[in-house]
């Protein structure tokens, strides 16, 4: 397998994934090649990540006093085409946690087991007022880890 | 040619647009048939009617006593395959201007001049505030107008 | 209710509905002014109608000799807003079956059992190789008649 | 400035582009979050991107024993938010030119000359029967080459 820059050990990489969501891949995300668009697995990173983050609590939090999730950055290695009709499962998990922010790890797997898509993001966690780096509380802290590690 | 059953004449309907803007096909706006997507026409439209409600004065007016203009149907007829490097020319242009409401037509056409989709759709002017209809200032009917009769 | 011109009687019409599919909305399908975008109750309803067309039996069918679906027209009617956490349930029917050509119409319904978006649209029956439009077999037309009436 | 992992010296890496396309924000490429997309930055390098392979000779040749490039990978900044009515110049650039690959470098600058977005990613070119790596042509590695530093 070809060598990607933030997996160390695939298999060990793969195994720490536990949160996942399935993926419905729409027509409208093929493109005139005869497969998924370049772009979808972005649109995929996306669904499974504001899960991720609802499922942590801090997506979409009410109380105005509260901070909110800003992607930094994002990346995806294309390792095997995806066609319409494939059923996708995508997994997410949490990696480098820091006092203010975080990677997220993102892996697309097909119907055959085969790993069709990996990728990663930072996320930095601010007050949406000031847009100021904000910490994460340790309660979310040990969500992020506890998600990764059982 | 197929009856559309909003245009009456087809070569009439066709001369009274002089409102349009150059839409650039995106690759992701293909699908795995080879041809661009379905769905892709409705983000035309949706592009050509902002620049149309610009020019007449009402999207995104900050004054805010003004109303908004608000879609409540829309409809696309697909007349001839579009494809990646097609240089579409997307026509706009306003009908049936009521009180509160009026349609928007539009017509894409390919760099060998044919008539590839056609659509309308009714516009409802409302106050943002309330959601309630609005009456379309004089000078706004006369621009709806005037754009289509020159 | 507002008069929408592909629905007589808005009970009966609803009534007569079966086949329905789940949509997840997508973050990305949402657009600056706070809900669903105008475009995307199409993604949706390509994503319903081409299961409809799977369960009749006339999508992607590998036989050469067969004919494939075309859409000729859409219509989108836009009842109530719809918002990203919205779970919302897409229904599909066939109306006004031709020779070669019949009308699918389509339902949108949120969790609050509130009629969102209804819609229609014209598929045609070709010849993949001809482009003519190619009779409709008799066992398609049942399977389409079967779902409306049950 | 943050640290951007395939940039050395930012000053330095900007003055290398020189080739450039207009993007034009869609509407539908916004989200609820009132600016645009962390999906629509790919769409946008996929227009770059086509159009500078075209520029370079290996976008959709049809001699059928010429190889097509593949996207082995992609990623993207976010240093600014971006917004409906910005102007968008895409700058797009070769880098790490191998012998059958090389990767494609990107940066997003609005109308106030501010760099919203960078991005890399590798590019392939294999052969498009086989699937394998493809040397690129000397005449290709030039045109890469000289679109870089002239």
């Amino acid at each position: 397998m070809r060598r990607i820059s933030y997996i160390e050990d695939f298999t060990k990489w793969r195994e720490e994934f536990s949160f996942s969501i399935p993926i419905r891949i729409r027509f409208s995300e093929t493109d005139m090649f005869g497969h998924v668009n370049n772009v979808s697995p972005f649109i995929y990173f996306e669904e499974a990540r504001i899960e991720y983050l609802k499922s942590v609590g801090i997506f979409n939090n009410d109380s105005s006093n509260e901070g909110i999730p800003i992607v930094a950055d994002l990346q995806c290695d294309y390792l095997k085409q995806m066609y319409f009709q494939d059923s996708l499962e995508l997994y997410v998990k949490a990696s480098h946690i820091g006092n203010t922010s975080f990677d997220i790890h993102y892996m697309g797997v097909n119907q055959n087991d085969e790993v069709c898509i990996t990728g990663r993001g930072r996320i930095v966690y601010i007050n949406a007022a000031t847009g100021k780096p904000l910490p994460l509380k340790n309660e979310i802290k040990e969500k992020l880890g506890v998600i990764i590690t059982r």
